[in-house]
């Protein structure tokens, strides 16, 4: 626990440089492309609806305790916009509300994994998070490797590291850290071949897939869910950021109905919540839930950033993966260290976090949910990075 | 996890029991004294902090992450806060916030288990999470017997308990279930034996002092503050109970500044909290701390229902371990079997916690948290339920 401490995650470094940082030259000197840290405000309907929560709300069932899953009523509002809105084979009793994704991830995890054998896969480039979640359950964590053209999965690579132990497949669309999104046909091969091996390892696996980032899609396409192409998956969210309100910790698990022995695992994922110290996700925050189920911030600045950057940086001569939702921008590092790229950045006041420790070598991560004056501003750092890059 | 999450605590199993009766009863034919909710409405100052909060700040910081161990002018208010009111060698870089004492306690009993062979230490009759959360850090409980006439620990026991693999001792004062406060006098005796057995096998013990009912004390006697006995200390704190706010999950642990490495310690804290998914504590409620640092709800009814239930059920010839604080009675079962008497109170709608999930037999918990209409009208229940015993 002091080595995970004291070797903060990259990300979180990072943060912590930049504010330093912004103390020693001004905040719109540093272009701060370090953490998913939504800059759009909430929409009102969130401040309203706490408002009016706080005003007409008795101090005891406001303030209380609800049930260690959370509120049945808050619970059954997520079931119903579920089933509406993806058909998501979604039932109040199979819901259990967390204080946002990282909590529904670790919970969800610790639920499943029962032996030190027990492997859970992920793709590279992955949220590093996981890694840490995986561990803490004292599983094994497997990495498949991307296709460098689509940033998808290697079909193939995934085929042959599913193996016996494999319990928990974890999908992250659109990406972190890559913007990429898993349309219905990647989703389709992906459940093709776990399928495949399920049957053949008479085994279970399961899909977690996590999903903070379902409503920040800038592509006309349905989302696919997974719950409508493979039974045993379990959906992580977060309002985290399609509402931009990460402090506020507050998300859910959502077991598919089809899952086999659904009700266990249920109560699999309560104890896992119980042994951590999940007490029940904030109460005030629960009761905001139905009043602002399909709703989101104003995305606008996130498609303005990234059309601008993706231009700009592609015009410069980066390398720059397409993203086509989440807030995310893969970029290849001019050299091969991404670490060194990186630190080299820093020297330009322009934070970038280098892929490494997403699980994959040579890329950096911009989260370009910054204000449109950081992107603006930040370009001819860019610039002079890539000139400094040439003149190693 | 499957059996954790199908074992509820029975706390939990007789609170979700006692919804049950009271659809099938009506909520005043109900006495539910099963679970810790503060049955008295927050301080008006926690609504008008939040409400303050909602109009005034800006909506990216309001409800945006804070660096994981929280808000740094958050934490220093609580530092200043403890030093001014307890000498407690509180230093901001030393206080980590937490969703709630549940985490805190998750938290840093991870951050200082390294081993399967690590022990913690805990006084029966203690509350029951203390175990799970124990076992969650894959470490082994040790219980010490209570001196029955006190329900102090029986101080030989828990010396004779310490190990060289002792590397922690959990106190709880005023206590859960029994309402028993350690003045001083007993927090020296404690610590001598820990700082002699700490000598001894040349190892370091840390005792964590578990406070959400710090302030729920009905002495007029002063809080002997842990730090100011011993070093390798740390506090855990909630404001569930002191403000009638548990569902909204916060709180802190705060590691006594002359603690041996505690910059690791502190280090080793926030690598616990990163693995096992706490983000950072709920912001909203974070920037509500400053404003209510000291306040608490009114008590006066748990002070009338303790008198109350006190004075009525020794009458009736129970016999009742005087509680100075907290919200609990403790209440010898006046058959051996404290389940089965439990069971046979639930006949009256009495929902009464056997003292067996708190690892000793025979007594149950009263948790009188509750209106004065539910102590007055259970009177009745607990005659009927005492003459039923006696015609076992």
């Amino acid at each position: 626990m002091l080595q995970l401490g004291s070797n903060r995650s990259a990300i979180r470094e990072l943060f912590e440089q930049g504010k330093i940082l912004k103390q020693k030259f001004g905040n719109d000197k540093v272009y701060d492309f370090s953490i998913g840290n939504p800059s759009v405000p909430a929409p009102n309907i969130v401040n309203d609806a706490l408002k009016k929560l706080v005003n007409e709300t008795d101090s005891i069932k406001l303030h209380g305790y609800t049930s260690a899953e959370g509120d049945l009523t808050v619970r059954q509002s997520i079931a119903d916009y579920m089933n509406k809105k993806y058909n998501a084979n979604a039932s109040a009793n199979l819901i259990y509300l967390t204080t946002g994704a990282a909590a529904a991830l670790t919970i969800s995890i610790k639920a499943i994994v029962s032996s030190e054998s027990d492997e859970a896969i992920v793709f590279t480039p992955y949220f590093p998070e996981y890694y840490v979640f995986i561990k803490n359950a004292n599983a094994k964590v497997v990495e498949v490797e991307p296709d460098l053209n689509t940033f998808y999965p290697d079909f193939d690579d995934f085929e042959n590291k599913i193996t016996k132990n494999t319990k928990i497949v974890i999908i992250n669309s659109p990406n972190n850290p890559t913007g990429v999104f898993y349309n219905a046909d990647v989703i389709k091969k992906l459940v093709e071949i776990v399928d495949k091996k399920q049957k053949e390892y008479n085994s279970d696996i399961y899909i977690i897939s996590d999903e903070p980032y379902r409503e920040l899609l800038y592509l006309d396409a349905e989302y696919p869910c997974i719950n409508n192409y493979y039974n045993n998956s379990i959906i992580t969210y977060s309002f985290s950021k399609s509402l931009s309100i990460p402090g506020e910790r507050v998300g859910y698990i959502l077991i598919n109905e089809k899952c086999k022995d659904a009700d266990s695992l249920f109560r699999a994922v309560a104890g896992a919540g119980r042994s951590m110290g999940f007490v029940c996700a904030n109460t005030l925050f629960q009761y905001m839930i139905p009043e602002v189920l399909g709703k989101t911030s104003d995305f606008s600045i996130y498609i303005k950033n990234k059309n601008y950057l993706r231009e700009k940086l592609t015009a410069i001569g980066y390398e720059v993966i397409n993203p086509d939702g989440a807030f995310y921008m893969f970029v290849k590092s001019p050299i091969p260290d991404a670490i060194e790229f990186s630190k080299m950045a820093l020297k330009y006041n322009l934070l970038l976090v280098p892929s490494d420790s997403f699980g994959i070598k040579g890329y950096v991560r911009i989260s370009y949910c910054t204000s449109f004056d950081t992107v603006l501003n930040s370009i001819t750092a860019f610039e002079n990075l890539k000139k400094a890059t040439e003149n190693l």
